[in-house]
């Protein structure tokens, strides 16, 4: 089975619906890159069990997003705060103009405050 | 059992986990408002399993909010999005000040499209 970076990022927001071990497993294959013999020696099981265990992970968080769409969304969501950061940059930049209004800076600074916040959320 | 604005709001992010028989009569009762005996009757089941099929759906997605928590989440995100959007209509509203670059009005405008698309998104 190929090691799928989409996986790591589903395991990110559904892993909590996994048993411990089913997260853990998915997690020494995806994000510590060991292999299914590792794991399987580390867990004290057979290889096929691991490899049985993580396809089972896996179908379970690909239906999540197919029914709820969390990964989709939040990548979405965090686009449109990083366009928002890049306007408010833009206003930041221009906001020294002579006689400028104190509010337009402080205003987007404040923007690019919860917006970077935003981004993070993802 | 007391009818929850909670359950409704739950039932937007966590329906598409439910049956489609479970979702429906969760719908019933608390979007449509009606009685466990209204829906036993449509239903052609008991008022008894009505009721507990209501409250199985009702704790999957408390089981399913307390780990993915995306109800709070998104709320959490759509209030940083209004006040995103109230920044950037200050900032439109000194954007007419004599000598600002036209820059920080479009800027503006930009941002409180995306940060209302943000909101809806909730």
């Amino acid at each position: 089975m190929g090691k799928d970076l989409k996986i790591s990022l589903l395991l990110d927001f559904y892993g909590d619906m996994l048993t411990q071990k089913q997260r853990d497993m998915v997690d020494y294959y995806y994000n510590d890159d060991l292999s299914l013999a590792e794991i399987a020696e580390n867990e004290g099981i057979t290889r096929q069990g691991v490899r049985d265990s993580i396809k089972r992970a896996e179908a379970q968080m690909l239906e999540m997003e197919e029914k709820l769409g969390l990964s989709k969304r939040f990548t979405a969501m965090a686009e449109d705060a990083r366009q928002i950061v890049e306007a408010a940059q833009v206003i930041r930049m221009h906001s020294f103009f002579p006689g400028a209004p104190r509010e337009i800076g402080e205003c987007s600074e404040h923007i690019i405050e919860l917006a970077e916040k935003l981004q993070r959320e993802e």
